[in-house]
């Protein structure tokens, strides 16, 4: 990932300005601002503004005349209240920016969580860079067998070199056809772009309050995403990390780390607590549920 | 409007705080920062946070790296375009936080906006006070006669003192109804406010970005809007004038000060302007849109 | 609950009406087509139009170019399958329209659900009926002692009495006022309203979308919402069974049924599965966290 | 555009179905029931399902117990009346369900209207027929010189059929690689996919309620949407004029066909109907939105 000069030039100018304020503010996000967080082989996740802390929770919640802090012990029980009870308003007071590159494939995923701002760089206003995402072999993987929709063991070398040479080569040749278009023949912006790849990149600012982020984070940080929208998933959870630390734990205590049991897995549970020996027979699950409830239970 | 000595001091500590940061910074809206604008008698809209400026809407639309100052007519030109052909997504890209009191029957107009996030007061969780809006005599009007959900002339001195007579005796009845209910026999809260009048007042947490913002605002400071909403419309709107005032002039200019004309109204416009005489049996317009195109042409 | 011979006229005639269709029919909601249920004392819930069924679900999640039923079976398991995981854009593929009357309390709990389609009787525009909620002897209970948002036990017949006669009164009071502030001070409807209680029944008409439905009953039928809410959830829970009789099940069994584990109860289960002993003091929960865990394991 | 013989057996079998209903129907949308209409070289739009007529509208607007019938007129005269003032809410009580086949650049549009419900095609889950979009020669057209996202005159002949030989040769490279990776390579379907180009076809399910795809049209009617995007909403158009025929009218004359003048461009208005000369220089308004406002008047 490199920014051109002009676009570094203008990051350094406004990472130099700075002013006071009374709005709540978090000194590591502070740190944070402004800078890219690298992702896949060209883009970038970076935050450029932020509104309210893990007290603005509080705040909220208690509809309170001054900032969020009882005692900070309060506080935290109250956010892993709210985080497990599922009270998801207080979430929605805190609000993040950010400025991603990202591959169009990895955008059109994202774009369906539709309680977002967004707005994109726009391929008939502008022309976009030639840049394209290109897997590193130890991501090209096959056909997972067990699962429609994910991979499975590595290629073997060489179906993994074809693999790359076909798409650096189908890539790069649309791009090279793009540049023939605008620059030879004077194809209008929005014509030109159709040829482009999935692959290629683009940019936007996106705009979320915490709540959908974190549902957004605990869909996209899950294994049954695709490995290229959690990398940035990934690189947002740094950022929410350092942003709302305690509201960061429960999450990962009540979503992430935690498990949703059936009516039927629940009383397997049960009756093996009881000491009774169930099997998938009796147990009212499927054969599949049954060996996920197995795979839970025994981790 | 009066804040208890607790609800004072939390507020005037909180506005003792401040620190350093990057983000986009507006003074003055860091003066207004926490601060109750009054509103009716007994209620207030005030500052709780913001996130971005002018800027912030220059910066998304060009999806730039930088902030959003090119050059401050730029700019300016920038958003009078975008407000001009409404495309609202860079709008989107400002948010601001209000902590909000006011009258239940207010609250309901006001929620009918879904496009915000909203903590409120919980009358199951805790007590309210004894609070609720009486309207000034000056306000007291009479069901309009040719606008179904308006007002029109003032009561006269009479029926005007009994109005608040009544108004007045009911709430504090029911107010005091309340209080023994609640300290008296014990009834759960959830039950003994189901008595109290709409005029109660409650308060809330709302947050919702510049767009949606500048929508609530044209439908909520439209002369066909309630009194007692447009009086806080009105406080948030001194608010917007100081965060955004290039947006908040565009605003002006293109939404709240200019109108709609229909297929058939630009039509009689042209005729007119080419020097025909038009009427409304031949202008294809309805007796009430005649009148109303005739008060907008001549204002 | 009783309709006036006006609206039981046209709701009879509309009943009447019958045409034929390639849409998806569900003759079970066809015979509850407009017919109202009631509700507390004069409330109701009543089916205005539908769009979808089971099939719907499965079309949709399949992309599919016919009606979504390969084998009864089949779908069975892909509506739970997308239950299960959570996969929720199926079931917004469905549609619900209700006309519900309700009392205002319950309209402000309500419309807290944001992603639905509303239109409310206008008080403004229209004189409200003399109607209010008033509790069943048996639902006025104390406030909860372990709960600050619930009900405990009764109160005594005495104190009972009290509160209905008080609620009563009150309520009786503030419509007489209505009623001589409009017809003999000719004051606004906008602002004769504002001295009703809470406990006045409005109307509206209201639309959502299947996903957005279980997750409103799933918070409205929880033994922590208020009664009179759930009284109208369960009303449309007879509906949706009616409706879509298989994610109905599945939302039973993988929702209403169901409960999530945090990762620190989840280890806990573990533990005890592996023949551990584990006391709250080395499990990492708190006291409370305990105690709900031990309840819903042992139920 | 053409089916395969099972697609095309599927939609048959479901035409064949009907079912008595008590829903209001619309006969002129049972005839276009799950047809596809053609768009652009291998897309289509068809009609699924739908919810509401313009009775439904009227319905809801007035809260009331029955069909939305008083007299025909009335309603014609509330539709319009609502559509006049924007009151939106009743419109969202109509709502379409479509089935769409369409470029995924056109695709990558269309899904920046949040307000809908989606289930898409997944190229994770299977694979994507080989189908791109290739323009009609005569809709090669240079970028526009007054407009920065436009298109202005026609190509030359030779620099067209360069244009069309590039578009293809590189999509029918990417769809070869694709099948390559597929089938001889085994990656995952979410890798392979990756190279494909923009012009791609995919094919969603879109369910959306009337006022939201009002909002939809008049944005992407609009002669500065780009043209193929405007191939999908004429086709949706035809449907919604069938479908709720005075609602549509009202659409035509207060959207489509009206104007909005600012409030400087009314200014300039008035002066003229009195009578005076105004210029550019003295209107307020800048050069552009000054020959913007001779168009709209003198048109």
């Amino acid at each position: 990932m490199k920014l051109s000069p002009e676009d570094q030039a203008a990051l350094d100018a406004a990472r130099d300005l700075s002013a006071t304020t009374r709005r709540p503010t978090v000194p590591a996000l502070e740190e944070r601002m402004l800078l890219p967080i690298p992702c896949l082989d060209h883009g970038f996740v970076r935050l450029v503004d932020y509104m309210g802390d893990d007290g603005a929770i509080v705040q909220a919640a208690r509809v309170s005349y001054g900032r969020g802090t009882r005692a900070v012990s309060d506080d935290r029980g109250l956010i892993r209240y709210l985080m497990r009870h599922r009270h998801t308003t207080p979430f929605e007071m805190c609000e993040l920016k950010l400025h991603v590159k990202l591959p169009m494939f990895v955008a059109r995923q994202w774009i369906r969580h539709r309680m977002a701002n967004v707005n994109e760089y726009s391929a008939r206003y502008s022309v976009l860079d030639s840049e394209f995402y290109i897997p590193r072999p130890e991501e090209l993987a096959r056909q997972a067998k067990d699962n429609r929709q994910g991979r499975g063991e590595l290629l073997d070398p060489v179906a993994a070199a074809r693999a790359l040479e076909l798409l650096k080569r189908d890539a790069g040749q649309a791009f090279a056809s793009y540049g023939e278009l605008l620059d030879e023949h004077g194809l209008a912006r929005e014509l030109a772009r159709i040829g482009l790849p999935l692959s290629a990149y683009t940019q936007w600012y996106w705009k979320i309050d915490l709540h959908n982020l974190l549902h957004f984070l605990s869909l996209r940080l899950d294994s049954h995403a695709q490995h290229e929208i959690r990398v940035f998933a990934e690189a947002i959870g740094q950022i929410v990390a350092d942003w709302v630390p305690v509201a960061w734990e429960a999450f990962q205590d009540y979503r992430v780390g935690g498990v949703g049991l059936s009516r039927q897995a629940l009383e397997v549970v049960r009756r093996r607590l009881r000491g009774e020996a169930v099997t998938q027979q009796d147990s009212g699950l499927s054969a599949r549920e049954w060996r996920e409830l197995q795979a839970v239970l025994e981790a």
